[in-house]
């Protein structure tokens, strides 16, 4: 099935000249065309023609580098929390209840949130793995999926989770036609200890998977960092070995010079949650300073226990406004910049620029319409500043991945929404005592 | 016409628990019950029963205590740039060329993309005010003018927006059945030297009508008044006598301890603007410090040029969110604080909270449904969270002013939506030279 959007305004997210009016291409799963619209001829080889008369604009799906989908059985349960008190004291009681029927539950009704305002792949650190990888295959989404262990508890609990991270990992590896990809995720360097940590990363390297790990997200867990090993958490996890495979961290809010140094040496990929880490006063990370030592930041939801939603416009917007703020320069992360953190960059820490992340031929055809016609769109002086800073969900019509229509004018066509919402309510109710 | 709405989530936003399941009843414009589900002979006495399922919240419309309507025309026309550079070489040559034409049209844009998103109430400042007044009253809407006044060229010019000022405040003061309310508004003390700032004073005394002026926005502004005047902005304009009549300020980002202390003393009303504060990198205003001394900042949106949207909705988020990232601390700025800053504090600061801010018996009817159905709002764990961290503008259904029902399933009743985003483009073309 060969289809064309013409009359559209085009963000492509590649490199030069972000944004035109023209047409895109798909061939099956694949963008086939990107440019002006084309004359006649070219026209008539595609099954259906789609003209949006300027109306939409299409631009790649949102990555959401880093997020726990099952915990939105827990949105709003427990606000206004320190990080340590809301994790130890909330969240790990009430998430050792779970069952795979409240992963599966949580899950849902994370995917259905996320499609329906423009994310087309995230990543998803949590176990009961496997449940998570099926509702992504039915949702039709992209994903990589990784199986976090936290490293306390006796050897054989140790060894399990280790064992069932890898066997995940290798076993879902490219399902999906290649939707679905994998990392190994040792939960942080507070929760795992050096040994267990090397254990991760030789079955990293040894079967050529990223890895994944929370890092340095507050203050108070840095401060612990140096005072159980002498070293902060970048130096700690270097000296470990943790960044010579490909590898990803998630929050890097405390993080001095020298540690972006050694971050950019490596090449790490960052996750960036701008709402999370304001809304759990963990602090605010040092994109601009990461920037300018060439580092290219993603950006993610975290869960929606800390967020409280998935909306990835949201943390673009976030992105683009809170280190103006804080560094009293308007000129800090440009809305362009902003808008390629939430995709390519996106794609580009989940090891996957090859596939996703811009609008290019031979890419997998991921991406979404926006409506431009809302009185907030009005007038129309600047495409991505209107996105970044005007837009809203409200405004996501259509999602597309591997080429497969999954949302239509802002309706699921893969989940069925009002079982989902009803099921997830009644899977946090049966979590009562 | 008396109208009862069942079944309702109901945030009353009244100081002891704001939020409960009930019934709010209104009789023309005027709220004439909140409470429970009343008995059946109760609700025989309304016209009009309407049940929401517990599908709806009900909760006052947001009230956007400062901007300047008429500036939508320019959103996104320049983005990205520090306040003097921004304001000085891209708004106030634009402005200038401004007609009746432009400050129609960019007025309509706004009121029409604020009554979708929810706000009930705006305080307006520019110029050509008997246009917005005509704006607001065929709208529907409720709204603080005035008509701003910046004291530079001659005395002839200066003398003449004095005039113009007092005597719109007078003629438009109570129009449309009191959905009018105006006060006094010299720009700012970097733009009014204190002679023409002791005018205003002079006249708002006499004619008993608050002061609004623009304060302390950036650090630069600051240096200046203390180079000019030997004194910080606050306690120059306290010298002055600003604060002496009901006074409200915009911004206050840059305001030490002792300038809070002042503010404090003379009551003085805070407008917030964390989106447009972040975007022009202005800073981060101490709403935590104000809070700790009892001062209840309210929220803004400032322009359009500047924010790039009106969500008010947005504004509370911000606002619940960036001053926890700040001061590394969960618990600054509740979320039911944050909602309290969007409505009843943003009544006080426009002098009108005998009237509007909250659902109370013999307050005005402008209130607003929300949708909880959409998967970011399950599960309901604690609503008023659930509005403050998790909707979007999105679920904004119903909004209602004086009773009378403006909004209907996010379709704006009173105002044409196609012919105002058509003539807003038009407008602004025409300012081409």
């Amino acid at each position: 099935m060969r289809r064309l959007f013409i009359h559209a305004w085009i963000i492509s997210m590649e490199e030069e000249d972000p944004c035109f009016r023209g047409a895109l291409g798909i061939n099956g799963k694949t963008i086939d065309y990107v440019g002006s619209v084309p004359p006649e001829k070219v026209m008539d080889a595609y099954d259906e023609v789609i003209d949006l008369k300027y109306k939409q604009a299409i631009l790649p799906g949102f990555v959401n580098t880093h997020g726990h989908a099952a915990m939105s059985l827990l949105r709003g349960y427990a606000d206004d929390l320190p990080l340590q008190e809301w994790l130890e004291e909330k969240m790990w009681p009430i998430e050792g209840r779970f069952t795979e029927y409240q992963v599966r539950a949580g899950t849902q009704l994370s995917v259905l949130e996320m499609l329906k305002s423009g994310t087309t792949c995230f990543l998803d650190m949590y176990d009961r793995m496997d449940v998570v990888g099926e509702v992504v295959l039915d949702a039709g989404m992209r994903a990589s999926l990784c199986r976090g262990a936290i490293g306390f508890g006796t050897e054989e609990l140790r060894k399990r989770k280790l064992e069932e991270a890898v066997k995940f990992a290798l076993d879902w590896k490219g399902a999906g036609d290649g939707r679905i990809s994998t990392m190994l995720a040792p939960h942080s360097p507070y929760t795992c200890d050096p040994q267990y940590l090397k254990r991760f990363i030789e079955k990293a390297i040894e079967h050529r998977i990223p890895l994944h790990t929370h890092m340095s997200e507050t203050s108070r867990e840095v401060a612990q960092n140096v005072e159980e090993y002498g070293k902060r958490p970048v130096e700690h996890l270097q000296k470990l070995g943790f960044f010579d495979p490909p590898s990803l961290v998630a929050h890097a809010v405390h993080v001095n010079d020298e540690e972006i140094e050694i971050l950019a040496e490596y090449d790490v990929k960052i996750s960036h949650y701008p709402g999370s880490n304001l809304k759990l006063g963990s602090g605010i990370a040092p994109i601009g300073r990461m920037m300018e030592k060439g580092i290219r930041p993603s950006l993610g939801t975290d869960s929606a226990a800390s967020n409280n939603n998935l909306d990835m416009l949201e943390e673009v917007r976030l992105a683009a406004l809170i280190h103006k703020g804080v560094h009293e320069d308007p000129e800090v992360v440009s809305a362009t910049t902003a808008l390629k953190m939430g995709t390519l960059y996106g794609a580009e820490a989940l090891f996957l620029e090859d596939q996703i992340g811009s609008l290019e031929v031979g890419k997998r055809a991921d991406f979404i319409t926006m409506n431009l016609t809302g009185a907030h769109m009005y007038p129309m002086h600047h495409l991505i500043s209107q996105i970044v800073y005007a837009a809203s969900i409200k405004d996501v019509s259509d999602v597309f991945i591997d080429g497969k229509q999954v949302v239509k004018k802002g309706e699921c066509l893969t989940l069925d929404e009002e079982k989902i919402c009803h099921e997830a309510t009644r899977a946090f109710e049966a979590l009562k005592p």
